[in-house]
C-alpha cells in the first residue's frame, strides 16, 4: 500500500459521525481507511459523501478540485484488519454501547501496529471503561466530536488514565493540522464539556418558557440574535473578558453579586421532560420554525457555521 | 421643526448604551434627538460616533453615503424639553438607579407629547416600578438592548401592567424596522432572559474550571468553535429541534433521561466569586488572549458580529 507524507486515518463505523470524519480527513489530505461491518452504512456513507462534496460546491465552500482530492484519498476496505493497516490513527465512530465499544476497541488493539493510536468517538461513555483490560490502553483515548464532525470544529480530547502523554499530543497534532479544534479534559465527567454547558442553557429555557415568562421563539432569539452572536467568537470567559473595560477580574468584581442572585433565583431542577413538556415545547418550535423542514434547516445551519468558521479564518482573534 | 415621513426619535442619556442607540436609529433613517445633561458625555458620544463610523467604513460594513446618513440625521438639544418635541418614541439610558430612572421618568412623562412612546434601556430594573404612579404609565414600556445596540440587534422587550396594547406592537414595529429584534417578556424577572441564560452558562463554566476538568481556554474554545456556532444560527430550542431527524420531540424523547442525568450531576451552587475564584479564572483569561487588550478584543468582536449578521441577513433561516 502507498503511503502519502501525510498521516494515514482508518475510520472504524461510518455511520453519522464516522462520515462526517471522512470530509474532515480526505479534506486535510490524509489517506482515510473507511470500514464498517454494514456494508449498506458504507454505501450510505460514500452517497452522502458524493452529495455534501457537490452541495459544498453549490454553496462556493469548496472547490471541485478540492472535492476530487477528497474523493481519491477515501479507500473502502472489506476487511477490518486492511482496513487498519498502516494507519497512524483510527477514529472509532460505532454504536454508543459500552459492551460493543468495549469489543471493537479489543479487536483494534489486537489487529494494528502498536504504534496505531486507537480513538473513540463516544459521546458519553468513559475511555477507561471502554478500554479497561485490553493491552494497548495506552494508545487509547477519546476524541468526541460535535455533530456534524466537519462543520464544528471542537473535539473533546480525554486520554485513558493509561494512556501516553506523546499519544494525548499527536492526537491533539493530527486533529489541529485537520482544521479541528482539539480540547483537552482533565477527567470524566457526565456530559463532557459541551453536553454540561447545553444542559444548563437548555434547564433555563425550558424553566422560562413554561413559567410563561416568554414563548419558545423569544427564548430562542435572546440567543440567536445576542448570546449566539458572541459565543460564536469568544466563550464565556472571553465574553466576561469583553463586558468591562478592566477585563474578567473588573466584570466579576463589580457584577458577581448580581449574578448570585439571578443563580438563585434560577429553578434548580430539571425539566420533567414529561409528554405535556415536550409537545408544548414542540408546538413552540413548529410555530418558529414554520414550513421549514428539519434536514432543510439542518443544511442551512451547516451551511452558515462554515461561513462564520470562514469569516474567523480569514478575520482571527487578535 | 421638519418632521421626516420616517419616525423621529429621541435619546435621553448618551452613555455607552445611548450613543449606540445614536448608531440603530440614525441608520435606520429616523430623526434622531440626542440630550444629556453631561454635556461631556454629548461630545463623547459624539466623537465615538465618528470613530465608529469611519471604522466601519474602512472594515466595509457600510458605506461613506450611510456614514454621512447618520451624521445628518443626529440633533443636539441642550434643552431637555426641546430634545423631546416631534418624538414618536423616546429612549431613556440613564444611570441604572431606580430613583434616577423614576425621576427621569416622571420628567419625560410631563414633558412630551402623550401620543409619544416612553422607552428604557433599563438591564436589571422593573419598569412597573420605574413608573410606578405616573400619569402616562400606558406608554411606557421597557426596552432592553444588548450591548452595543448597533451591533447586537436582539432588545428584550416588556411592557409595564398599565402599557397599552398598542404601544407595545409600536414599540416592536419601530424597533424591528430599525434592523432590531425585539423579543417580548411577558412579565418580569430577574436578569431577563439573556442575562439569567449567561449566568445559567457562567455558573457551569466556571464549576468546571474550579473542579479541574478543564481550563478556562478548554471550556471557551467547546463554546466559540463548537456550541456557539449553532447558538449565533438558532436558540436552544432550534438547536435541539435540529438534533433529531424527527425533530425536537423525537430528541428530548430519546435524549430527555440523559439531560436529566447531567443537569442532576451540575452543582446547583452559584459560584463564589471570592478573591481567589476570580483571580484563578483572571490568570486563565489572560493566559488564553494573550497579549490582545480589552478594547482590541471588543473592536474585533463587534466586526465580526456584524459580518455574521450580514450573513444571515443575505442567506435566512429557511
Amino acid at each position: 500500500m502507498k503511503r502519502s507524507e501525510k498521516n494515514t486515518v482508518s475510520l472504524v463505523g461510518v455511520g453519522v459521525i464516522g462520515r462526517g470524519w471522512m470530509r474532515v480527513f480526505s479534506s486535510a489530505g490524509y489517506r482515510t481507511q473507511i470500514y464498517d461491518e454494514n456494508r449498506l452504512q458504507v454505501q450510505g456513507a460514500m452517497a452522502w459523501l458524493e452529495e455534501s462534496l457537490l452541495q459544498d460546491i453549490r454553496d462556493g465552500l469548496i472547490s471541485p478540485k478540492e472535492a476530487e482530492k477528497c474523493r481519491k484519498l477515501i479507500y473502502v476496505y472489506d476487511d477490518f484488519h486492511q482496513a487498519l493497516a498502516g494507519a497512524d490513527y483510527v477514529q472509532e465512530s460505532g454504536p454508543e454501547r459500552l459492551d460493543l465499544k468495549q469489543a471493537i476497541f479489543a479487536e483494534m488493539d489486537r489487529g494494528s501496529d502498536s504504534r496505531t493510536i486507537l480513538a473513540s468517538s463516544t459521546s458519553g461513555l468513559d475511555i477507561n471503561a471502554i478500554t479497561k483490560g485490553i493491552k494497548g490502553a495506552n494508545r487509547c483515548i477519546m476524541a468526541h466530536p460535535f455533530n456534524p464532525p466537519h462543520v464544528a470544529p471542537v473535539v473533546e480530547i480525554l486520554p485513558t488514565a493509561k494512556t501516553a502523554h506523546s499519544v494525548t499530543e499527536r492526537t491533539m497534532n493530527l486533529l489541529a493540522e485537520a482544521g479541528q479544534k482539539p480540547v483537552l479534559l482533565n477527567c470524566f465527567i457526565p456530559g463532557f464539556l459541551g453536553n454540561r454547558i447545553q444542559a444548563a442553557v437548555m434547564r433555563e429555557a425550558i424553566h422560562l418558557v413554561e413559567k410563561g415568562v416568554a414563548g419558545v421563539e423569544a427564548v430562542d432569539a435572546v440567543m440567536s440574535h445576542g448570546l449566539g452572536l458572541r459565543w460564536a467568537l469568544l466563550g464565556a470567559f472571553g465574553v466576561n473578558n469583553t463586558n468591562a473595560d478592566g477585563g474578567v477580574r473588573e466584570y466579576y468584581h463589580r457584577y458577581g453579586e448580581a449574578y448570585i442572585g439571578w443563580l438563585n433565583d434560577l429553578d434548580p431542577n430539571p425539566p420533567s421532560f414529561s409528554p405535556e413538556m415536550i409537545e408544548m415545547i414542540g408546538r413552540g418550535v413548529e410555530h418558529m420554525e414554520g414550513e421549514a423542514t428539519v434536514q432543510e434547516i439542518c443544511t442551512w445551519r451547516d451551511r452558515l457555521v462554515r461561513k462564520i468558521v470562514h469569516l474567523k479564518e480569514k478575520d482571527p482573534h487578535p
